[in-house]
Parts: structure tokens; C-alpha cells; sequence
């Protein structure tokens, strides 16, 4: 496999694009080029300093950096040089297999979908991000915040692509899909997601375990796999439970920092706060895929450090091993161009419930 | 000031809806009438176990009680005597200032909007619901449920009735109004944010505090007064912080309970988790007024405990004593029916910046 890294990308820039790269050369022997894309004398100088040297690594140059002020349409189409138009430039001539960045989401999504295209049956991609879950250590959203404005047809395919990656990547025989939707009742929804859920609803005979209707509490705490939703929606909901996570997290430290006998006290639980950390933390669960394109992207998170660049590269390894878009492309095969079967099979196809 | 409460409403019936109100009666002399609405012999018996007896309280009777499984507004049309129909006809006949309810969230809607009816140039009412917000201490979102599909008109009139209660209820000049969106560029939105952007963006010559787009996590830590929203997007966004606040709690939890060791440590820090439940936690911020309707109309929490309760009818105190309906009639007054002044002026209106 070979993977294009946009070293540039994140708030961080090369930093911990490069000691990720180490993390993950070590872990996945999957990997046999990696290739570094950005300003080859700061990659290098990087490399130097941190005594990294391995011959998977080859050093692509690209001398311009997407900025977060940049608009993303217009960064890829003036930014020609970008890393991350040159690592996605790669992917779309058949040089590199994934392209994972860290940098701006809009400009990595721009990139993928006006080089890369989106697959046979895929109108619009989506960015499937991973969520912890208390019943299924992990639940994935899907869209986060590619795509606003979604049609009917827009989200039926989100379902089946977050279906068809937790399937393949995970194993799991019938992944459980919820509709993000403001009740847990058939009845909830707007005037999109009611249309989805019937659409959804009447692939169930065909093999999709479709729970209904989900709210935004059940994406940590119910057994629900995939929480399909429209990107404007997706990208709300990601980034207020990051906040409140963040929130917490400092109301928390506040109050354990607000005497010295807590500061001692707390010192001696930081295992327990350290555990705490990992369960909620992004860094824990790699990047996000961006599904529906012609290639593998894996979007990582602005502020990831070497764990979470790791753990993106990790992802992009999986999304090729297991084959994830040709799979896509059956499903989009199975559920949207079979005719549906006849009622009599419907009890075969009862949904297992979201709420116990 | 008479009050009427669903002394029926929410998951645990009348036992913290009756704590509630005897803190309540303690707390707000203002409160001439509380009337307690449900089942006259529970409640008197439940006033007897804890000892309540005040001569500003009268049972007032209803012998059904809205089901959290009952559709909103089948449970209104059919069940006439439920508690919360005859605390709101109660409102609707002049009998009392406001209503409180504990209940089935859709139902206090519907029977608010059903028996109400909207203000003046109000198409829509609005659930406004406190943050916890480092910044300003307190942060609302509307709406968080009562309207999906919103129209660009109605999110204005969202904005607006937002920025008039936190203006007079806690006495801020001109409170920040942020639009909540997938960026904080003024780029980014949906069709329908991007309308309501230059709407509002255009009654900022008006002394609307404009501060542009928001993102999910500024709700909680940004200096923001108001974050409008669509009330699918905003029920979406509610649940999901909600959740994500007890996952953060569960998570803690388990790890501080994983030794005795731990737990040891755990207890001797109490009253730190205690002040950061106290700092998240909805019940420390009351209801949300359900705004628009003609009348006060403020929903609790389902699971409100008896503080939660206290600040709900707390709440309701505000909304009469501060006059918010006649508030809200005069901004839209203001703002919907006043020509815009020529761009001459603008350069006194310069929104507060909300990304510091």
C-alpha cells in the first residue's frame, strides 16, 4: 500500500504529521511507500531532527500550504501546488493508494471530490466520523459536514456507505443504521428525514438493519453502528459534543486545581482522569473517512497530535485492505437497483431496536 | 403573579413537581397563586408526606395525565382533562400568568400553540433553551424543538425573540446573536442560514448585535447570548451535548469506582464533581420558556428534579415580571417594520466579534 501524507496539514504543520508517520511505519508492515507531501527542506529537517529514516518513506514536493482562512473551492482551484491537491493529485493518477491529511476539512473535500469524482450510484460524498459508544465502543456519523442541503437520495446512499464501511472494516455481519432525527418515534423528523426513513425503511427486507429514528444522545450510549444525517446537521452535532466534552473537561480541571489539597488529590487519580481522556477523545479513533469518492481519503482533525495522525494512517490502511469502495459499489448495487421484495419476507427483517 | 403547574408532568409525577414548588414558594414571594394541576387526592397526599401546606397553593383538578408515548397533538385533541391541557386553558381563560411543565415536551407545545396561540408577527414558537457558557455564563439555543422546516422568517423571528429575553430578563444592553452554522465564515450555511444571514446581517443599522455564524461548540464556551437555530437541527444538537455530558460523567465514574484505591480518593473529592455537576447541568438553569406563544409557557426537563422544577417556575417569575411578550412585540416591531437606515450608519453597528 501506498499512502500520500499531507505533512503540511494541521495546526501543527509538519510536527506531528511526521512523528505520526513513525507511529504508524512501525505498526502497519501494510505499508510499503509513504509518501510525504510539502516543503521537502522542512519534512526533511523534521525527519532529521526526530531520527527518522526508513526507506518506505519518499519526500513529494508541493511548495504551497492551504491556510484555515482559505475558502476551500477556491484554495484547490489557486493552491494548484498544495499538499494537499499534490497528495490527492496522487490518489487520482494511480501513484498513491489513500491521501490522509489533517488540514483544512473544506479544501481536503474540495480536493477528493473535484479530482478524485465520486463512485458509480454516489451523488455526493460524505465524511463518516467515529464517535465513542458505550454499547458499540465506537458509532460512526455520517455526514459530518461534506455536504448541506441534502436530498432524500443524498442520505440513503450516506446510510449505505456507513453501512457497507462498518460491515467490511469492523466485520460485523448487519450493522445496526439509525436516522439522526429529533424524537426516537417513526413519527419525528423533517420533511427530509421522513422521506428517508421511508425509503430506508423499505430496504429492510433487503437485508438492511435499519433501527429507525435515533436522537442525538443515542450516537455515545445506544447499540447503533452507523447515525445518518445531512452534513449542516452532522457538522452542528459533531462540534457541539466536542465542546461540551471540551467543557467538561475544563469545568473538571477547574475544580481539581482550585486548592492545593485537590491539586495533590487529583495527581494521585491520574490514571483514572488519563482513561477518561482516551475513552472521549478523537485522538483515540483516527481521522475520518470520506466515503463516496473514487479513492481512499482519510480526513484527520485539525489539532491531531501523533497518536491520532497514526491512527488516520491506521484507517487509510483498513479502507484499503478491506476494500471498502468496491464494496460500496455492491451495495449501492444490492439495495438501490434490486426490487424490493414482496411484504411476506418482511418478518425476517425485523429491526433489533435501538432503545432496549 | 398566579402560576399554574403540571403538578402530573415529567418522568417522576408529582413528587419533585411538589419539592419544587414548596422551594419555589420559599424563594419567590412575587408567586400570589401556585396552582397545582392533576389528580386532587395524589397531590394531597403527597403535600401531607412532606408537610407542605401554604395559603398560596389550590389543588385545581384534572383527572388525566398526558403519556410520554401519547403523539403531542392527539394527546391535547383527545385528552382534554390532562394536566397540562387544564393548567393551559387556565393560561388561554386569564385564570393564570403562566404555565410549568415537566411533561411530554410535544404536548406543552401543542397545547400551548393549540389553545394560545402565536403573538403578533410571531408565525412560530420557539424553545429556548439555556447553555452553561464560559463566556456569559448562560448561553440559549432556539430552537431546540418546537418547529422543523423553519422558513428564513421564521428563524429571524427566532433570533428575535431570543435577543429580546436574555435583553430584558438579564438586563443586557444589546445581547450577542449568533446563527448557529457548519463554519463560522460568513460563507458557510445552508440555503436556509444563508438567507436568515442576510437578514439578519441587514438589522444589525437597526441595533441588532449581529455576531455571524456560530459553530456547535461556541454555545459552550464562546461569547455568545443567543445561538438560532432550526428546531430539528437544535433538538439534534440538545440531545447530542446532553448525551455527551453524561458519557463524559459515565466514563468518569467508571474509572473512578475501579479500585477501592480510587474510590477512596474519589470521595475525598467531592465536592469538586459536585461543583462540576452543579456548572453542566440543566437543573441548575431552569426550564426553557417556550417563546411566541400568547402567554408564558415554560417546559422542564422531563427528568427535573426539584431544583430543576424551583428554576423552572423561577423562570416563569422572570417572563411575567420583565413583560417579555410585550418585549417581543415591540422588537418586531422594531426590526420587522422599521425601514433600514442608509449604510451611513452602519459603521455605528459593528457587530461584537464572537471568535476572540
Amino acid at each position: 500500500m501506498r499512502i500520500a501524507l499531507d505533512a503540511m496539514g494541521g495546526d501543527f504543520g509538519p510536527v506531528p504529521n511526521l512523528a505520526g508517520a513513525a507511529l504508524a511505519l512501525a505498526a502497519y508492515p501494510q505499508i510499503s511507500t509513504l509518501y510525504l507531501v510539502g516543503r521537502p527542506d522542512e519534512l526533511r529537517a523534521e525527519l532529521a531532527r526526530i531520527g527518522l529514516s526508513d526507506r518506505r518513506i519518499e519526500i513529494i514536493e508541493a511548495t504551497e500550504v492551504v491556510d484555515m482562512k482559505d475558502s476551500a473551492v477556491n484554495a484547490i482551484r489557486r493552491k494548484k501546488n498544495s499538499s494537499i491537491a499534490v497528495a490527492t493529485d496522487m490518489v487520482r493518477d494511480g501513484r498513491a493508494d489513500a491521501v490522509v491529511s489533517a488540514g483544512h476539512t473544506g479544501a481536503a473535500v474540495a480536493a477528493s471530490t473535484l479530482k478524485l469524482r465520486t463512485l458509480q450510484g454516489i451523488d455526493r460524498a460524505g465524511i463518516l466520523t467515529p464517535f465513542p459508544n458505550e454499547a458499540h465502543g465506537v458509532c460512526y456519523l455520517i455526514d459530518a459536514g461534506a455536504n448541506v442541503d441534502s436530498r432524500p437520495e443524498h442520505l440513503v446512499q450516506q446510510a449505505l456507505m456507513g453501512w457497507t464501511y462498518v460491515k467490511h472494516v469492523h466485520g460485523k455481519t448487519n450493522p445496526a443504521v439509525g436516522l439522526m432525527s429529533n424524537g426516537e418515534e417513526d413519527s419525528k423528523g423533517n420533511d427530509v428525514t421522513k422521506e428517508v426513513f421511508a425509503r430506508l425503511a423499505a430496504m429492510r427486507p433487503l437485508g438492511l438493519n435499519f433501527t429507525g429514528n435515533i436522537e442525538g444522545r443515542d450516537l455515545l450510549a445506544s447499540p447503533v453502528d452507523v447515525a445518518v444525517c445531512d452534513g449542516f446537521v452532522g457538522n452542528v452535532l459533531l462540534k457541539g459534543c466536542e465542546g461540551t466534552a471540551k467543557a467538561f473537561a475544563r469545568a473538571l480541571k477547574a475544580e481539581l486545581t482550585a486548592s492545593v489539597w485537590r491539586k495533590l488529590l487529583a495527581a494521585l487519580l491520574k490514571p483514572a482522569f488519563r482513561g477518561v481522556h482516551t475513552k472521549m477523545s478523537y485522538e483515540t479513533y483516527g481521522g475520518s473517512p470520506l466515503l463516496g469518492v473514487n479513492g481512499v481519503t482519510i480526513i484527520a482533525h485539525g489539532s491531531s497530535n501523533a497518536t491520532a495522525i497514526k491512527n488516520a494512517l491506521r484507517m487509510a490502511v483498513e479502507s484499503i485492505s478491506h476494500r471498502v469502495n468496491p464494496h460500496i459499489t455492491e451495495s449501492v448495487e444490492r439495495f438501490l437497483h434490486s426490487p424490493i421484495p414482496p411484504a411476506g419476507n418482511l418478518a425476517e427483517a425485523t429491526p433489533v431496536s435501538t432503545h432496549a
